[in-house]
């Protein structure tokens, strides 16, 4: 399987949910993109349907929102 | 690892989402709990913090709220 993708941007929130992530899914599965330091990849991220972080892009592209920590806007900003 | 428990009623945005947790975390690790079918379990999955379906639990006992269903409230009615 290819790798999943988790987006966060370093919120509480979203450092909740990658410790679980990690723990469920397996560090060596996921790429870690943290969009506030990377925002060139922001528009990646839209592109596969991501709203708001942290999210999981699955290996066959689904988004999986997860609790809530900020808004793609919010980032950009 | 104890098993994580993944809650839903069986809505779309459910069925979606359990797909991509059994492919990401393996249904030998999960406990899948239909709250519609179930609905003795739903103050359990409250007690845990549930607020919404889809929802993981994770062994450790957080929760993760995976994009939205319903809210339990209305599992109960």
């Amino acid at each position: 399987m290819s790798k999943a993708i988790f987006y966060h941007a370093g919120c509480p929130v979203c450092v909740g949910a990658e410790i679980e992530i990690i723990d469920l899914v397996g560090v060596e599965n996921l790429d870690i993109v943290h969009l506030g330091e990377k925002k060139e990849q922001i528009s990646i991220a839209e592109d596969f349907g991501v709203k708001s972080v942290p999210a999981l892009v699955t290996p066959n592209g689904h988004v999986l929102h997860i609790n809530f920590g900020a808004s793609l806007e919010d980032v950009k900003s």
